[in-house]
């Protein structure tokens, strides 16, 4: 019995940061990169970063696999990957205070005028805003999981009036002072407040797309987009009109269709949008690591892995 | 007696913001502006926002001045105005959060590299950067006041490691988990640790220029310096032979020698120097009226008004 770590896109650092730390918190089990692998028929744990689709398909006794990144939708779309196989999910609390730290970046940029300051600069331009108040600016978090309640309390301990909706009823807490709203009905008068609006949502078919011209439109004129979760949830030519005709103000993005976003793509020059390298949360090693051992020992202890992924529903 | 409002650099919307909201606050004082005023004989009470030098000995009955924003340098500079007339400062609650926000922006900037990936943006280039942890990440303010303080308790409260250094013992309150310095002796230990330096002194003979290549080699190579108080603590010529060095890695500027910082300056183009226009903290009158009003109040009863400068320190 064995672990193997696919990846696709890790370079000698990524290497060096996972490794050591992984094989000295697991120090009874054999663990290799995919590719180091001396015997694939020995591996029964995967430990998945974007594996190359079909990968995992040539570890025939795989019986759990542990992502390490927080959103596992290219893992579910790999049809060799068996459905009956336990899969889980990284919550890295790093990674969720990492996401908090992104958000609250990006509305204290778009409350305080920093992007328009910027812009001004490049122009040599003196020119001072009114100053909003953070107690008059709302923030709407689409998505309350992990991180969602994370950057929600984070907005909220900063000052915001924060909203947060979910798709779907569910039991877990809502932070303290956050207004909820469950179910597609919910979501106009929501979005009708709202200053600024974070993405935290997982993918799914349900939520393909969902960042289109009628949501925008739902939106007060002047409001913002803040994407932290996927690139297919944004309909990248409906935000192009949305900024062009005035009625958005700025998006600012962590994620895209195709990354690295390509070269010659309009969002890089674009003025009302601001592009990041997919860095909102980055997984952090050093907790993450933590996270992986004590799953994997529960798995080889017959006990249920924490934040198992529920198909049926897609995260 | 009347009150009259001396400022320079007021436009329309100013006026607007504060004349109805004074004259709401104090419904039984006569208000104008210095420009308009009847009858400056009966002048007593002037509300300062940068008066012109020597506008104030027009007013021959002065006997109080209230600054509408919070540093009174240029006031004290001001040799027209007797040094015997009392001098409140401005601290304004809402005032106060602004600087934090303003702090908490520019430290979360560089400690996540944002600042990097604007630059990186404008070159399309997709490279991530390792992601710094907030609680490994050391904030240096200095200056303790109200401001310095507010800015101390908010990013110790997004998980910063917090020092801040005073010049002299004071029996004002420090926020809690910040480590706090005392006199010269004191600050070269705070800056051997610092990640990102902010400036909150109040500028007076003793602390002009105090931003300078002594002060920039004693913390860390790689460190940040942020100046929210006053450009004339900042020595121009060491900062920028600091970056060019190597030795700073980053400047966040809101105050300049001469304002509007002139078309030609350097700082307008350099890479390494983000250019705000002085808005880190702008006094909002829909609060800071209350503080006029109630020192007003008081001075007009013969009760010593809150915030008065103490000459001799200089703030």
């Amino acid at each position: 019995m064995s672990i193997a770590i696919a990846a696709s896109g890790f370079d000698a650092r990524d290497w060096a940061d996972w490794l050591p730390r992984l094989r000295a918190a697991l120090p009874h089990e054999s663990i290799w990169p995919l590719a180091d692998c001396p015997n694939l028929a020995e591996v029964d744990i995967a430990l998945a970063a974007n594996p190359a689709p079909g990968s995992l398909a040539a570890l025939p006794k795989l019986g759990f696999i542990q992502s390490l990144w927080a959103g596992v939708d290219r893992l579910l779309a790999d049809t060799s990957v068996p459905a009956h196989i336990p899969l889980a999910r990284m919550v890295d609390p790093a990674m969720n205070i990492a996401m908090a730290e992104t958000a609250l970046w990006a509305v204290l940029s778009l409350q305080r005028d920093f992007f328009s300051y910027a812009a001004q600069q490049r122009q040599a331009l003196w020119l001072p805003h009114p100053q909003r108040r953070a107690d008059a600016f709302t923030v709407t978090v689409l998505g309350l999981g992990q991180m969602g309640a994370q950057v929600a309390q984070r907005l909220q301990a900063n000052g915001y009036r924060v909203q947060a909706w979910r798709r779907a009823p569910s039991a877990a807490a809502v932070p303290e002072g956050v207004q909820l709203g469950t179910g597609s009905a919910a979501l106009p008068t929501l979005l009708a407040r709202t200053d600024v609006l974070i993405n935290l949502l997982p993918l799914t078919p349900d939520t393909r797309g969902v960042l289109c011209a009628p949501l925008f439109n739902a939106m007060p004129q002047g409001a913002a987009l803040v994407n932290l979760a996927r690139g297919a949830h944004l309909v990248e030519a409906d935000l192009l009109a949305a900024l062009a005709g005035g009625h958005l103000r700025h998006a600012v993005l962590d994620v895209f269709a195709h990354e690295p976003l390509p070269p010659d793509h309009p969002f890089w020059a674009h003025p009302q949008v601001t592009v990041l390298p997919h860095v909102a949360a980055q997984t952090d090693p050093a907790t993450a690591v933590q996270v992986v051992a004590d799953n994997v020992t529960a798995w080889r202890a017959c006990r249920v892995p924490a934040h198992l992924v529920d198909r049926s529903r897609g995260y």
